[in-house]
């Protein structure tokens, strides 16, 4: 097992780790009544197993309220769109009429939606309860699980609405790769390049030879898949620890996401995540040939590899390039209405670290970038 | 000029600080773009006083936003019935509409709905931005403003959601309460003799001496007012200080609210909180006297006094104490099922230094003791 240390978050890494939830969630928060949120899919797929470990641990699954004991497991429609503030609300409602308090710990049992949704009621249940993280998905183990980043969606754009709250507990299993749909391995990969372009041109390199064991649905690898998962985890953590509130060199890890958020919102979030941040990090990678800041030739490599990968590296249909400009403008990372953006110099190297990695780019850089694609 | 420190936040206590408050924005956020948040009534009253001192200091108000200059005042129909997870949601929205982002600052003009709402909706701007208390109650003033409690209520009871965030400044200028109807000046009057009962046995013989100047609202005395907010804004900045997260000392707070809470929920919120408050004190001082924490005479003195300011001291029509002893179930300090409660030993003392204050009472004494009132 692998252990990194977080800003009071335990992160543990082993294969398996699943059979483990109950000992660790009753480890570190002895007494206390213990809730599981996960969207309709996998509650069906992982739920029962999930409660069977807490209930093997002793833990206390909700109460008896009015007569009736109150079930261990809130479920939600699955999907990006159920990512609200009405998901949030019904769910706080459900855990408050359940009995649920303050002595209360909330575990999310799913990807990024469920752990940024559930973070968010933990964060905001009673002013604040712990809650664990236990990451379904490639996106969420390596990205949406670390960091303490809770929230939800606005019609006005992505996680408008949040909290930082750090979870207690980060448990990864890789196992849970072994039936993740290749799609969705897709949507994690982008954010496992994005490491290794802005931290580790190794990894980079070791990532773009490996993708045929990484994806291959039918026979799953399961040391390529621990390994990929360790070190993105790794780079993540590293980065993160070194700045818990995004005034500085976290700022590294947008790298892709101001288009890649901008693409989203433009077409109304018909564009999974991944395909988002990729086709983001070829087009800023684009922006940081055109500056003079990395040396012509990087957006390519980053495309060849994004493209071998299975994702896209072009504007999708409907996505004008001015639109998305238009788009990068609502960006929560604008400051003084300047958007900065997190732009590479090469493999594994970031430029701006003199002055917090925000570089405030010209529109008309951005719009011939993307023309450009 | 009375400044006091607390966990990042500076509250300042000066007469006529309104006229302040853009340069001491400025001061703390330079650079930084303001929208001011307050109920409807107080909008109207020192909206446009508190907008020109900002407009006078070279603040940004709002943003350009598809050609039209958004708002620096945003407004919602005052009341706790309105301290809702809609109005938080509306309020967000018009804000992100009007082109705030991280680099906003939120001023909270109004009393204590205003502050708890404004300060979530800062807690959970694009997961924080800074905000500063303009308090206009008293009971704002001496209670909510203080500590960093941020929160909305839902339908299941009161600050049921929210967040601890502390704002940067508490601009506290006594002058607002010369025009504070009595009966909001009672509500704080609650708040201000439980900081006696807690911690200060000579400010209680004060306040239950000055009761006429305090609360005379033809003849306003603002030294009686100045004196009456700085002393219970020391003791609960003290307070809060030794403990910001409730996990000790911060629970002697508490003392009255965990009944006047359940009076509030039973009656639906038909009983204004200082009044719950004020019956809430009586009845456990009462249960401190029944446990033999304090002497026979206690609940009879908080009565006293409270009745002489005008604050009711029996259970209100339609409250059932049996209904009221359920209601402290769903109190959010409950902890494994046992409502635990902050009880005075005598006139600035409170019980169980020894294990957090946070006593458990048996559910019969407490029906025991509002049977009693």
């Amino acid at each position: 097992m692998t252990t990194l240390a977080l800003h009071g978050s335990s992160i543990e890494i082993a294969p398996g780790a699943l059979a483990t939830l109950g000992d660790r969630v009753a480890a570190l928060h002895p007494k206390q009544r213990v809730a599981i949120i996960a969207d309709q899919q996998v509650a069906q797929l992982y739920g029962g197993k999930a409660l069977a470990t807490m209930i093997a641990s002793g833990l206390v699954l909700g109460s008896t309220v009015g007569g009736t004991v109150a079930p261990g497991l809130f479920t939600f429609p699955a999907g990006e769109p159920h990512k609200t503030r009405a998901t949030w609300a019904a769910l706080t409602d459900q855990l408050i009429t359940a009995g649920h308090r303050r002595d209360s710990v909330f575990v999310a049992l799913g990807g990024g939606v469920t752990g940024d949704l559930t973070g968010f009621i933990a964060a905001t249940f009673l002013r604040g309860v712990p809650f664990v993280q236990v990451p379904t998905s490639l996106l969420a183990m390596i990205d949406a699980s670390i960091g303490g980043k809770t929230g939800v969606d606005t019609p006005a754009g992505k996680n408008l609405v949040g909290a930082f709250h750090q979870p207690s507990l980060v448990l990864i299993d890789p196992q849970f790769l072994r039936t993740l749909p290749t799609a969705d391995l897709r949507s994690g990969l982008a954010e496992a390049i994005k490491h290794g372009i802005i931290a580790d041109g190794s990894y980079f390199s070791w990532i773009a030879s490996s993708l045929r064991e990484i994806l291959n649905a039918e026979d799953a690898d399961d040391a390529t898949h621990l390994r990929l998962v360790q070190r993105s985890v790794e780079i993540k953590v590293d980065v993160v620890a070194r700045d818990e509130r995004e005034n500085g060199v976290r700022k590294i890890l947008n790298f892709g996401h101001t288009i890649g958020h901008a693409i989203e919102h433009v077409t109304g979030y018909g564009v999974p995540h991944g395909d988002a941040v990729a086709i983001g990090m070829v087009a800023e990678a684009r922006v940081a040939e055109r500056l003079g800041i990395a040396r012509v030739g990087l957006a390519d490599t980053v495309a060849t590899v994004c493209d071998a990968a299975g994702l896209p590296v072009r504007l999708p249909d409907g996505a004008a390039p001015a639109e998305i400009v238009t788009a990068t403008r609502t960006d929560k990372k604008s400051r003084g209405g300047k958007v900065e953006y997190a732009l590479p110099e090469g493999l594994g190297r970031m430029a701006g670290a003199g002055f917090g990695y925000g570089i405030p780019v010209p529109e008309a850089e951005v719009l011939r970038a993307l023309q450009d694609l």
